[in-house]
């Protein structure tokens, strides 16, 4: 009911008697009033003026999932939304999910992580109302081989939101990791839940540095904010934005193959056409970043003039 | 404590009074023998003779943990066991143990499965007390990529197992079915859970038609018994055994690699050598069966002498 209210208060832009409310949602004066001030509590700014009506003055920070779901106009992606003021890890929830066989799009959002995770268990620094973190159900029909490209797919429709909304331009470090100016605003993790030959369904996690001030950062992190002249951004503007732009890559994906996907992933990478090293566990690899292929894998030349292939590990860009 | 006192009837082979026991166990003479009769209703066999005491003609044709756990002398696999009288899937409740951080080496044992998995959501008849159905929780230090190779190693160490408790020669077509004389016996399935560059665990499924008589199995399907001359075989050993090889193999893995599975596999295979057509959806290939690689992939020669890396699809026997 209260979301239908907001509804109705969004649509306006102006004052909206309480009598015209309650007589469309039939319910009573009282009632309205009632939850007109839960609203008010959960942060609205809503207010009454006698023969005026009710006016919507603003929305929370908050990613509340009606608010998300406001004009978002996507097919699949958000049409189911989960959402935590406090989580262990969107990761966690989202594959519970997925083994009860939640629907494709399925979204878990959270203002803050209190184990946020990031590749090979490290931690994910997920401060309350700062950033925007979220996991990401989907169920593609492709070879868990071919898992890795979802990891540049969501990284470049990021890089794409973000450009939009704020104008700032992301660079992505292979594999997941989303840089401005050689500092770590954000990172992607995928999580693969497979048959050995066929996905059943992938948990996509994105976590971003929003509105972080320098205070809440740690050292070679920067957030979206700082890098936009400390002026802080609408998240849930933007949250819209990043999921619209998973939607269209993602579509695009299931009809035409990666080809779209990892042309705009190659303009935006940091790694390509740099000399790297790659560590995993103890051993490591060095050589020249030449490209990514088609299962989002990097290629590697070594001094030796081979071209590896290298599908896991972490990226040290050298000199 | 029924465990406690089967432990003293089996090691004595012969009668134990009952006044040792309950010294022993520090329980009542009324106690043991509420526990006996509890282990009668369970199928265990006790004879009690006046004066004599206990003794244990023999055990039921259930695979009990503490049956199988019985002289396993394993190191991890099997160190814990859930089992079922009747269940979905040992696949569905092993993948629930392992997102819990269930110890690798947990075996889900079930004597009977109402929704037995196959590959790609096919059906895995289960028929109670004739099989052997279990999921084994692995969690191995390797790539995604490299998940299919402990497929064929799960299906050499059936074929081993078997190979000693009956002499019965199984055959493997890849990439996970058990065949007799070109009828089915048994499947490996493998269901991973990852990262993109780290395996978090993997579930393996074992399905074997042991005891089934021609009534229970369908059209070119077999059993172990109908191979055997029709001698039934006791489940429980033959369930050590498989244990025992999968974990000989799996610690040989993990120190040198896919190797030597490797080697055995080839020796096993039914696909090799032969022409076949590999169906993956809607496409198809067509070619000559040369070898599989280390991470479990098989090496396909088309006609036009290119070799195809194969890691997906359903292969047919061509002729």
């Amino acid at each position: 009911m209260q979301d239908k209210i907001l509804d109705i208060l969004r649509r306006s832009h102006q004052y909206v008697s309480g009598e015209d409310i309650s007589a469309h949602l039939n319910i009573s004066r009282q009632a309205l009033w009632k939850h007109i001030q839960n609203l008010k509590d959960s942060g609205y700014d809503i207010v009454a003026v006698p023969h005026l009506g009710y006016r919507l003055i603003a929305s929370p920070d908050r990613l509340f999932p009606s608010e998300v779901a406001y004009r978002l106009h996507t097919k699949n992606i958000g049409k189911k939304m989960y959402y935590f003021d406090t989580l262990g890890s969107t990761m966690d929830v989202a594959e519970e999910l997925g083994q009860k066989q939640a629907p494709e799009g399925t979204l878990v959002i959270s203002e803050a992580q209190t184990k946020g995770k990031g590749r090979l268990n490290r931690e994910w620094s997920s401060p309350k109302y700062k950033g925007i973190y979220f996991s990401l159900i989907l169920r593609p029909k492709i070879l868990p081989n071919s898992a890795p490209v979802l990891t540049l797919l969501c990284a470049v429709s990021v890089c794409e939101a973000v450009k939009k909304v704020c104008g700032v331009e992301i660079k992505i470090k292979w594999p997941n990791d989303l840089f401005i100016r050689h500092k770590k605003v954000g990172g992607i993790l995928t999580e693969l839940n497979a048959e050995m030959d066929a996905v059943r369904f992938v948990v996509m996690g994105i976590g971003i540095n929003v509105n972080n001030d320098t205070t809440t950062l740690v050292e070679g992190a920067t957030s979206l904010r700082e890098q936009n002249n400390k002026v802080p951004l609408n998240r849930v503007e933007l949250l819209q934005e990043i999921v619209r732009s998973i939607e269209a890559r993602y579509l695009l994906f299931q009809k035409e193959g990666a080809v779209s996907t990892l042309t705009q992933w190659r303009q935006h990478a940091l790694t390509l056409g740099r000399r790297i090293k790659v560590l995993y566990h103890k051993e490591h690899l060095e050589g020249e970043a030449v490209d990514v292929d088609g299962d989002g894998a990097l290629l590697l030349r070594t001094d030796a003039g081979l071209v590896r292939r290298v599908t896991a590990g972490d990226v040290v860009h050298c000199r």
